[in-house]
Formats: structure tokens, C-alpha cells, sequence
């Protein structure tokens, strides 16, 4: 098989960027290790950024979106038992963020690729890009017991942080940056009306928790847990009485509870690969970059990288120009750094660290008290939360 | 003898509180271990903030201030060879910073209070407060092999870091907070033009630097050594070379050398102790708090503390209410702490820690680039390098 470019992945990111390129008339191969169902039993984030948005509609994939997304200007971040709101809209001039879950995003582009005949290639075994380092590449791959191969021009690499991706680029071209948090989330998803109409992050002395939704029906929270801890140690029960113990009286007693649909442990980790090209492989998303949940900037980044590489790819292939996939790596990686550095900083900031000494915990304190009570603090957080400009 | 008030330490924020009680009506005596020439020969900060400036002026001791300082709308913060700057008055509304040395300042305060007849003993041996604890206080010293006796209602600790005050509470009734950082700042004065009309706060691979200025004809210059280095290994000659390596080319350029008369290396820490109050002993700037001298907040914080704890008084001793006093500690540790935080963040950005890993790193560049493009962030830096409203 022959086509322009092969995308390995078909999480959001990569059905994202096969649809900007079949709307723009360059073929794509979606190849995927899982089938769709998997895909869609993913449960992830919800919270859009309006470049985010943006790109779903340029995908021709918003109907579903723009009638059940709920649009939030504000959240609240709670301590010392009080609620301290962030007016998102009246901080950054009318800017919101839109809640619509994942894996609805993901069933909305899945459905939108299908109505335009472009090929996706589930249950594809062995997936493998070649010789991207010249001007030539390939991808081979092995569905149904059968080898396959299909030549292109350009391999995307959407397939996240266990892809192969970027585990075949030679090593010793990748420059990594890590931090491991010594703690994860355990988040529980339950079909129950939230809290709150808008998220509460709330920073307590027995961990974090968040009050976060899918929908006005179907809520998802999440507690502070060590890293080591094992789900099966958590009956709903158990759940719903540390989210009540973490959050201000009044949110607590407004906790409605009921039976879990899905329960799991997620650990944070800040990671970066530079660069984010090597010849005709381009690496997008989670498969060069993990932000931890707080802050809600994996899916946003992921999204922001498939618009950067989609202008380049158009200039590529419309234009017969180079200097938008040139110039991928570096835009793509100053916006992924602005959003790392957010993400590590609403994480050190709302998490209770076991090592911590008493003097990082009343800078901790000062932080939250000086972002309450400033506005440029609390314009600087918002303009963050609702997404920098591409 | 007998007074009001008996405030141990002669440095400005004694000065500054006791000429304010003066001024107030209400009797005090400053007892100093050391004397006068001593407290003027102190090589200090001279970046005010308006609260700071405001306080002099109350104090009756603000005239030659106002003639001889300079007016600093903005400074740089210089990295990868390019100056970024920090337009203060844009930024906050039209606020401020005013440039003046604090052994200036110290003077005025001196020639202001020898103007009242207010009594200062210095060389006062063996300093120490008594009886704090109940409401009949009084204060200990020995002058020329003489044992003297102060009696008093209230005993101001004003006597810095290393003072009796702190020193003479019982080590139970008191928490502290502390961050010793892993370099020190190596510090040269000499009387020549500054390089620059504002502060150039660098962040270089090889360190952080800073250009800083008592005037405009006498410029103080910092580089972060490690915390062991010793003074004697830097002649004028390898600190002008190291100066120029860290700043960028137009800077390097225009440094004007000239013979040091003074160089010292200053050793950077964090320190907080609380309360500020022990019955009728009340702890005041860098006796209960340190900070590093990255922002220049030391002695601002200093004057904040004496703005709330000279209100107390003075409703204490005018209007027999306790109620500022009993806020004593609770007001001014709420700012302290927001210095505090703004201090160690500055701190933390400007400079090189050896210790630092590449993701550690790669967030220090991503915060500077991020504060550099962003007019919320940058409002928010500003804000508080001019000072938060007391």
C-alpha cells in the first residue's frame, strides 16, 4: 500500500490529525495495536482548551460536542476549609474551558472518519516505521496473521508514551526529562450529579483531591494516593469517605454518592523527549510528552502539537515548503515546555509531598494565599488553565 | 532607668520604629552592643519599596532621600544572552522602586533621632530582655564595665539574625522555617558608573549575576559563588571577568571597572521563626526573618514589620487597646511570608543550583521564557518586587 502519511495511533490526537489532513486532501493511513472498542473503553480527561475545540471543529467533528459539552468559566480551588473561586472569564477577557469527556471525543472522530472512507487499520500487530531518516519511509506492520507494508511520505507518531514511535528512534538521538511524583491519583467515575457545576481542586492535609465531571450526571473524583497503593484496597465506601474528609463542609455534605463504573489508580510523572522530529518521523502527543492530570493539559497539548504539525504538513505537501515541518519541533516543544512547567506547578502546589519539610509546606500555604488574593496571580493561573495561545 | 519602649538594635529598623514611637509621643531607648561608626560602616540592600520610603518620610528623616535617590521604573532580567525587561510602572499602575543605600538611610535615621534628643546607647555589652513574660519588662547591659537597668512596658527586638532577642525566648515557644541555598553571592563595591540605569538581574550558565547601584556613580556588582568559595580568591581583576562572562554582550561591554572598596561573600538563606510576640517582647525584621537578598525584600520586610507593630503601640500606649498588638504577629508574618515565597522563587529562577536535573533546568528556562511573554505573569513579579500594600 502507498500513501502520504501514515499516523501509528488512533487515540484523539491521531484521529484529530487524520481528519485535518483528509479535509485537506492528503491521504492517510491510520494504524492502530487495538481495536475501537478498546479505544473507546478509555476513560480520560474532559477539560478542552478553546484551541482545542477549535481543531475538533476544523475536523468537522463538533456537532455532538457543541450540543452536550459544557462550557465552565471558573473552578474553584479550596484550602483551610473555604473555596476560593478562579473567574477564568472575567481573568482572561471572556476566555472558558469546555468539559466534554475523551472517549466522547474520541467516538465523535472515529464516527467523522468513517463517514469519509479514510482507512483505519485496527488490530495492526508489530507496528514498525522505517527508514524515516531518508526521504523514503515505511511502515510495516502484521493484521491477521498477515504482513503488511505501506509506504509514505511522512510517519506521525500518535501512539503514546508506550508506542513504538519513539521507542525506534535511535537513543541516542533523544534527550528525555523526567519527574516521577511520589504520589498518583485514584479516580473513580460514578454515575451521580457533581458536587459542583464547576471543578473544586482542593488542597488538604491528607491530599489532594479534585471534583471533576464528564456530564451533569456522570461525575469523576479523585483522591491524593501514595504510589504505592493498590486499588482492591478501595471500597467505594472507603472512596467517598476520604473525598468527603478532603473537601470544605459544604461540598462535602453536597456529595452525592453511588455505585463506581470505574475505578483506577493513575501514577504522575512530568516527561519530555526532545526533539520531536527525526527526518520523516514526527513524534506528537503523549508519544513524546506526559504532563500529571493536573490541569487537564495532556489532551490540549496532544492537540496543539497536531496543529503545528498539520499547518506544516499542508505547507509540505500544498506548498512544496519545508519550513513548517522545519520549524515542528521547535514550536510545538516552547508551547509543550509553557504547559510542563504549569502542570508541575498546580501539581506542587495542591499536593501534599511526604518528603516536604515545614518550610516548603508554608511556601506551599504563601503560594495559595498570594494566588487567592492577587490578580495577576490568579490572571497568570487562568490564562494557563484556559490554554496559551498557539 | 525607666521608658515605654526599649528597642535592642541600632540598624534602620530600629532607628525607623523608634523615631516613628518619638514622633508618636511615646519615650524609648535604643541599646546597640556596637557603635555608631560600626552600624555605618554595614555595606547593605538599597532597593526601597514606596511602603518603605513612606515609613522614612513619617520618621521625619526622608530630606536628603528625597534630593539624592534614584527613581527605578523598571529593571532586566538578562538570560540567554538577551535583556528582558520589567516595565514596573507600566506593569503596577504607575508604582515604583526608589534606589538608596541603607547605610544612607541609617545615617538620616541617626541625625534625625540626635535631632529629638531621643537617648541611643551604644557599645551596650551583655544586652538582654527580662520578664517579658509578665507586663513589668525590663532590659539588662553593661556600658563602659557598668551594669545598667531599663524598665519598660514593651522590649522591640530589632537586633538581626544573629541578635539576643530571638535568642532569650524559650526555644520551645518558638517554630522556625528554614532554606539554606547551595551557593552564596559574592558582592564588590567600587565607585564607578553602573552599567546599566536599571538592575540587570542575569541568569547565565555559569551562574547568576547581578548589577545593582548605590547611586550613579557607585555601582554594586554580584556573581554567585559556591557556598564554600572564599573571598581571598578573587582578586578585582577575576570578578570583573566573571561579572562580564554572565551578561549579555551589550552589558559586558559597558562595564566600567574601577578599584573595589569593599567585597565580601554573603551566604543565601531562607529563615522564618514564629510567633513575633512573647508577652511584651515583640520580634522585628531579620531578627525573627531572612531572606535572600535576590528582590532586595530584606529590609522592606523590616519596615513592613515596624509599620504593623508601630500601629499596635500606638494604639497600646494612646488608646490602652491591645488589639494591634495582639495582631502583631499574625499581620506581619502574613506579609513576611508572601516575601518570603516571592524571595525564594526569585531565588530559584535567577540562579544555578548544582544539584539541579535537567527537568529542573529545562522548567527554569520554560518560567523565564514564560515570565518574559506573559503581562500577567510579569504584573505578578512586579507587584510584588515594588511591594504588596501592607
Amino acid at each position: 500500500m502507498r500513501t502520504q502519511v501514515v499516523i501509528i495511533g488512533s487515540g484523539p490526537s491521531g484521529l484529530l490529525l487524520g481528519q485535518l489532513l483528509t479535509k485537506a486532501g492528503i491521504d492517510n493511513i491510520i494504524l492502530d495495536r487495538v481495536d475501537k472498542e478498546y479505544i473507546l473503553g478509555r476513560v480520560r480527561a474532559g477539560v478542552l482548551e478553546q484551541g482545542t475545540v477549535d481543531l475538533v471543529e476544523q475536523a468537522g467533528a463538533a456537532a455532538r460536542l457543541r450540543e452536550k459539552a459544557l462550557i465552565h468559566e471558573g473552578f474553584s480551588i479550596a484550602f483551610d476549609g473555604r473555596d476560593h473561586r478562579i473567574d477564568l472569564a472575567n481573568l482572561t477577557d471572556g476566555k472558558h474551558v469546555t468539559i466534554y469527556g475523551q472517549t466522547e471525543m474520541t467516538r465523535d472522530l472515529i464516527q467523522a472518519r468513517e463517514a469519509t472512507g479514510a482507512l483505519t487499520l485496527y488490530d495492526a500487530h508489530d507496528v514498525t516505521p522505517h527508514d524515516f531518516a531518508g526521504d523514503k519511509p515505511h511502515v510495516t506492520y502484521v493484521k491477521d496473521s498477515i504482513a503488511g507494508r505501506i509506504d509514505c511520505e511522512i510517519i506521525a507518531g500518535c501512539d503514546g508514551f508506550h508506542g513504538v514511535s519513539r521507542k525506534n528512534v535511535p537513543v541516542e538521538a533523544i534527550r528525555t526529562f523526567e519527574r516521577v511524583y511520589p504520589f498518583g491519583w485514584l479516580g473513580l467515575l460514578a454515575d451521580v450529579p457533581p458536587v459542583s457545576h464547576e471543578l473544586v481542586y482542593a488542597n488538604h492535609e491528607r491530599g489532594f483531591a479534585l471534583c471533576s465531571m464528564r456530564s451533569t450526571t456522570r461525575s469523576r473524583y479523585y483522591v491524593q494516593v501514595s504510589a504505592d497503593e493498590q486499588v482492591e484496597a478501595w471500597s467505594d465506601e472507603r472512596f467517598w469517605d476520604e473525598l468527603r474528609r478532603r473537601l470544605p463542609l459544604h461540598h462535602a455534605q453536597a456529595v452525592v454518592t453511588g455505585p463506581s463504573f470505574e475505578k483506577s489508580i493513575a501514577p504522575l510523572r512530568s516527561f519530555v523527549a526532545e526533539p520531536l522530529r527525526f527526518g520523516r518521523l514526527f513524534l506528537v502527543g503523549d508519544a513524546a510528552h506526559i504532563v500529571p492530570p493536573t490541569g487537564a493539559k495532556g489532551l490540549n497539548l496532544a492537540a496543539s502539537d497536531v496543529h503545528y504539525l498539520f499547518e506544516g504538513l499542508r505547507e509540505f505537501f500544498a506548498e512544496h515548503s519545508t519550513a513548517g515541518v522545519d520549524a515542528y519541533s521547535r514550536r510545538a516543544l516552547a508551547r509543550v515546555w509553557k504547559a510542563v512547567r504549569f502542570s508541575w506547578w498546580m501539581t506542587t502546589m495542591l499536593h501534599r509531598f511526604p518528603d516536604s519539610t515545614d518550610f516548603e509546606r508554608r511556601i506551599q500555604e504563601a503560594e495559595l494565599d498570594y494566588l487567592t488574593h492577587s490578580r495577576a496571580a490568579a490572571a497568570a493561573l487562568a490564562e494557563n488553565y484556559v490554554g496559551l495561545p498557539y
